[in-house]
């Protein structure tokens, strides 16, 4: 059941009859309605009346309204304004643009801009390897959308996808020191997309691709890598891909199984399934099934596409076919990418012994948790207020940060797993309630870049 | 002559000989060569030696090379090591993205990110307009390059043009607190300009427009306004333009004359050319003839572009063709963008009396400034060495502060002459010598703001 969240979070400003018990009584209201007081400020203290500030989670907006109604509802007090948090805090946007050169004086000009900039500019026509010294390429990550598949929201367009973009941004910078923009595009043609992104690149150190509907993101992602020199990174696919395999690892240790022995469902092939599948089979587990809307994947299936033929010929190694349940039968791990309440008790009852059960469909999972941690032996979801949240999080920022340190030209599979096991090494002893550190856990971003910037070492792809 | 200047400034690390004549020996040294010695700090003291930096203006890269040269013929002097001050400066670029919200614990994650962010987007989803309530839309600037005339150094390209770019986006923080971002286009196809900015533009609450070629620059500039709800300024051109105006428009009070009185003539018809002539023509002007390389703009003449066919409508009401020296005869004002050294004392006397010449061509004007203010009542260049420099520096950023805070969707002549008006009446006593303020005149990028948001009022095309 869903619970008041700061996600939903007003602060009403009510004037109520001077009294002892007036506190009592508005948090009370609050509270029997189904609201969480959060905070409690007077405003004003006259000497018949008290104006205060009372702020609290509530669940959705009908829920607020109920919340202001309760307030009302009390003898002699009249709500003047409710304040809904979350948007105050959207105010004018969240990122601002800041000069890190001084422009104090003349000299400052002269350097920064007009006559001294030419020189500079100069240099990099002569050698254009000097822009990443020579100019924030070197730290700086271009957020691109085309707003086709906004969070779980669905296709809202490039305006109403920059509060997202600008988040992300506020995470690179928060988590890895990683300057990055949001570029929301307004086009959803691949052709158009791909080439824009191309002509944009030269300012940019990196990729990352956020919030484009599958399957489209799959090419502009694959052509993008091909012709750019700067890594492209797809969060929604491979984002979404480490935070699992490294979950997964943790997983593996807790039930004492190797992954090479396992079969694995993955339930949902949209960009963060496919990605799974993809990152799962350079760790060469016993057998994956992929199981979509239609059952599972295999070669015989009609109408599969570009990516869905890839999937069936590099997974489901006997070839078989039905529902969910029947893949469930045995598997040692259910990963599942895709929508609410796909199964219960009865299908977890026919897996295997200690099962994985990592269900992160938001905000409701493929299987309600609580009947879930009856049985599996360990449970992920994609939530905060279960433990083991699968938070991309854990894995963008570092994942960046050694990217631009490694000047890298190119992501591998070898850098992301190397990513996915720094996340789950941070946890020294994991448990069934913590198989992947804290969104908070300071350490993740420079271990995560530390292992991609060595994993750059390994291949020919870096640096410049 | 050139004068050394801090745009090539450099600071070399010398081991000298421990004696209480090595400071001015250093110094000295330098001098001799035209060297102009800015700093002076001993960085390590031994017995014997000493470890000094020493920094200085130079011309150029040979000058530079010949400062080192005449501190190393010193006896005992070892130069360790030259840095260039100017490339310093730009190590790693000159911007940063900050976050204005704090992220400190999970409930900060969900207002600024998911779950919270989903109904922000909503919100714009639902209503468009809200975008620039709940995103950086509100106080964000684009600035836009295709790097095909980057300064005065031609086509570099976009990733050469970058150092421009990002100095320009600080100068629209430092001066009127603009959140600018550099767009640096790896195209110089008029097309894909176009429809490039078109897809970026939901973002961004205006557009600026930078070292784009001409004739390219004017449809580009043409067909954006057209297609966008938000203004379109090429700097190179309006920048200009409203500065030249605003110091016209105190020259003119210095020698009491009436613009509407005046010969005046343009040399130059690219961009800043030509948005001059045009925005003179909002002034009305008494003549204007529009000179470029062929001579005088007449409608007769052969091979006219699109831009030059309008200018040659739009003004030389009599007709006349000829050289430049024939147009400059009784002309009260010259105002020349164009190359340098096209004329001298014996054309400067057949102008006008008390006449007035801008002459703007960097770093070399189109007349030597020492030989123009022997003559003219009143003299201005593009430089910083000389009075009166004419820097678009006191435009850009107090007009687009006038447009944002006026949620603008487009820009008008009124508006343009509106600031040039804000910025001459800074100077509340103009002289031959003051007739623009300093580009550190903190009441400058105020008053035009100010101007420039009066001006949407008279208008139909703000706020939206």
């Amino acid at each position: 059941m869903p619970v008041p969240g700061p996600g939903y979070a007003i602060t009403a400003r009510v004037e109520v009859p001077a009294s002892a018990s007036a506190a009592g009584d508005l948090t009370m209201a609050v509270g029997r309605v189904g609201g969480v007081v959060t905070a409690f400020d007077v405003v004003e203290s006259h000497t018949a009346t008290l104006v205060v500030d009372i702020s609290c989670n509530a669940l959705n907006e009908s829920h607020a309204g109920e919340i202001t109604a309760a307030l009302e509802s009390l003898p002699g007090v009249r709500v003047r304004k409710v304040s809904d948090r979350t948007f105050l805090l959207h105010l004018g946007g969240k990122l601002e643009v800041h000069s890190k050169v001084s422009l104090r004086n003349r000299d400052d000009l002269s350097r920064a801009y007009t006559p001294g900039v030419a020189r500079v500019c100069q240099a990099i026509a002569a050698n254009p390897a000097d822009a990443r010294r020579l100019t924030i390429k070197r730290n700086t990550v271009a957020v691109v959308t085309d707003g086709s598949a906004v969070l779980g929201l669905g296709n809202l367009g490039a305006a109403a996808a920059m509060p997202v973009m600008e988040g992300k941004a506020a995470l690179f910078k928060r988590f890895a020191g990683v300057d990055a923009w949001p570029v929301c595009l307004d086009t959803q043609d691949t052709e158009e997309i791909i080439r824009t992104v191309q002509i944009l690149a030269p300012a940019y150190g990196g990729i990352n691709l956020e919030d484009i509907a599958a399957p489209r993101c799959f090419e502009i992602e694959a052509r993008l890598r091909e012709m750019l020199d700067i890594p492209v990174f797809h969060d929604d696919q491979h984002g979404t891909a480490v935070v699992v395999l490294g979950a997964l690892r943790n997983a593996l240790r807790v039930v004492g199984k190797k992954l090479t022995d396992c079969k694995v469902v993955v339930c949902g092939v949209g960009a963060a399934g496919s990605a799974i599948i993809r990152l799962l089979r350079s760790s060469a587990p016993g057998d994956v099934l992929a199981v979509d809307i239609d059952g599972i994947v295999h070669p015989g299936r009609d109408g599969l596409d570009d990516n869905l033929r890839w999937i069936a010929a590099h997974t489901n190694a006997e070839g078989a076919s039905g529902s969910l349940a029947d893949a469930l039968v045995d598997a040692d791990v259910f990963i599942g990418v895709s929508a609410p309440n796909l199964f219960g008790a009865d299908e977890l009852a026919t897996m295997a012994d200690d099962a994985i059960v990592f269900a992160l469909a938001n905000p409701d999972p493929e299987i309600d948790p609580a009947i879930a941690t009856a049985r599996a032996a360990v449970v992920a979801t994609g939530r905060s207020d279960y433990p083991n949240q699968i938070n991309n999080v854990l894995a963008f920022p570092g994942v960046f940060r050694g990217l631009l340190d490694a000047q890298a030209r190119d992501i591998t599979d070898a850098m992301l797993l190397a990513a996915a096991a720094a996340i789950a090494d941070v946890v020294t002893e994991p448990n069934p309630s913590f198989i992947v550190p804290s969104v908070f856990d300071a350490s993740v971003a420079p271990a995560v870049a530390e292992a991609v910037r060595e994993a750059t070492k390994q291949k020919d792809v870096a640096p410049v």
